[in-house]
């Protein structure tokens, strides 16, 4: 069904602060849910958003509370997130980070006592926007398995940066740490379709290409998958993204991190970084340099003449520029049924869908 | 054949000494070639004395230039390399990014004019040996082909990162962002093995299992092997490595990046990239979380009880205290032979190996 991209915002604020957030935290974690369906990453989009309403309803999130700094020197600040929405955390974080770069050529942010921020490549992205290299990492709840382990470890621990390239061109990479999300296993059974071989193992820790088995088992594969194909590598940068995020903060541990649910009962206290680099600060001419290689990958000769080589993050900019050149985004039915009946027990207007 | 530790430093030093490099640079950069040998990395050990030596010889690297500070602010500095020596460059820089973490929390070096600088995690690990977490990145010659590419068009453009977990403890991650590097391809070819699925695509730019194919074709593939198992994520890393390197300090990119040979006649004029972050200026019990976290992952319950899990960095130590503790480095007798035929050419004494 589609739904108008200012409608969708409209019911995503008002939803946010009719249980709690004040309004101008409800536009921000709105801004941040709708990033992830303009780019067509919907499990990030409106699809999280009853969660986010019910980490807010059971008290795990505190959306009218505001982060601490704790410690702070030229290029660094140590952030207590207060268990404020995601969105409140990142932009707090990420700009003390773009302040810092400005300042000291970088900045270097991390936050514990945070809650889910959403696609982590909004929050590079931010930092772009003001010619700044961005990063962004968080760690999560257990779901990936390290290479020759039975059980999962470590969160799907992004990795997110993005340079600006000039003319509105840019270099965005942002990425699970795992071979695939769990949201993709997730469609994947919904379709009655297998999935990969190096995407997860079953409930028996071994290899598993049915898409069912893997979903129940929640143990999905690094980054490269078996150890042959160098699945440790993967398995190696989520322990780098931990490290900036809880060992640096002080935050859980992925390991101890509570899963996402409806049921859960403890904060997360996730660990979160956020990081800004001045590219001026180096040799002149950055941006153009970026635009070079990007267009470089973009003339390359493809395998299939159908399918285009593209550079990190076309692929979610040809997306966007569709969606909103339509205006409307387009979810399925049980969806928007779904959120109409929420809607009515929290008091906010249902979700006016356009006839299309 | 086995060859003393300070054997083989001597033979290296000697080596780089007698074709003009001054004796600390030759000091440091058979420091930073003898670590790939401990740790067992031969490809980027003694193995690649001699092609050191011969861009030595034939003027593409410079032993006795000093590098330059070219810019630098509060956390950042721009270098020019000089085409000195890897190890030269790589002290100069690593130094610079440990005093500005000290200093100003983080230190982000960025170099042009750079020539190959042997394994990437020695770099990192200066700045863990500081208490700091280190991270050290290159470009390299086109080797990587780009998701849905025909050709090459990155190096294997590695990322290191290493973290201090106290009591000698350390998290290390270094790692080609291809699957697999072309030594590993070239090592089965020599055992007249397959490759995986996913390590290579052959002159066809199509899946190939042949090592000879794979090796003749120069196509490694990005960590994740083919799209449907996320290989555009390892492209993507590289893409990242890319802008930390010549992005930023206006070195060549590795699209431009001659392939290392004995005929080479450009310098490669190679981007580096090296960061210190001190985790002082963050939560108290850094070092206490690393080593919690690594603890965690050894122990896991295996999938096969012969094949402990490990955390990032346990096979390299477990193989440097191994070899240390032999007091020798075993080394394949043509590669003896070989280099001692260079010996008698540029003068100096032959490898001297052990009865055992």
């Amino acid at each position: 069904m589609a739904v108008r991209i200012d409608e969708v915002l409209r019911f995503m604020e008002e939803s946010l602060a009719a249980v709690g957030a004040p309004l101008a935290e409800a536009k921000a974690q709105a801004d941040l849910l709708i990033h992830a369906d303009l780019v067509g990453h919907f499990s990030h989009g409106l699809n999280r958003l009853e969660l986010y309403i019910n980490d807010m309803t059971n008290g795990i999130c505190k959306p009218a509370a505001s982060p601490v700094i704790l410690k702070e020197s030229a290029a660094t600040v140590w952030v207590d997130g207060a268990h404020a929405l995601g969105a409140t955390v990142g932009n707090f974080c990420m700009d003390l980070a773009i302040k810092k770069a400005k300042e000291s050529g970088v900045g270097w942010v991390s936050a514990k006592g945070c809650n889910h921020f959403g696609m982590a490549g909004y929050w590079a992205l931010k930092a772009e926007r003001e010619g700044l290299i961005g990063m962004a990492f968080t760690n999560s709840a257990p779901i990936m398995t390290p290479t020759r382990s039975k059980n999962s470890a470590n969160g799907t621990n992004p990795i997110a940066m993005a340079a600006p390239a000039g003319g509105g061109d840019s270099l965005v990479v942002d990425m699970a740490t795992t071979t695939a999300a769990m949201g993709k296993v997730e469609i994947q059974m919904r379709k009655g379709e297998m999935i990969p071989e190096g995407w997860a193992l079953g409930p028996d820790a071994k290899l598993t290409t049915d898409a069912e088995l893997a979903f129940e088992a929640g143990r999905l594969m690094p980054l490269g998958g078996f150890e042959q194909t160098s699945g440790y590598k993967g398995y190696g940068l989520s322990v780098m993204v931990e490290q900036f995020c809880s060992g640096l903060s002080g935050s859980n541990p992925s390991h101890k991190v509570p899963g996402w649910s409806y049921t859960q009962t403890q904060p997360p206290n996730m660990g979160q970084c956020f990081v800004a680099i001045d590219p001026e600060r180096f040799a002149p001419g950055f941006q153009g340099r970026v635009k070079d290689c990007l267009d470089h990958y973009r003339s390359l000769e493809p395998v299939d003449p159908a399918l285009p080589v593209l550079a990190p993050g076309d692929k979610e900019k040809k997306n966007e520029s569709i969606t909103r050149e339509r205006g409307t985004i387009i979810y399925p039915q049980p969806q928007i049924e779904s959120y109409n009946k929420l809607a009515v027990k929290i008091g906010v207007d249902p979700i006016k869908t356009e006839f299309i």
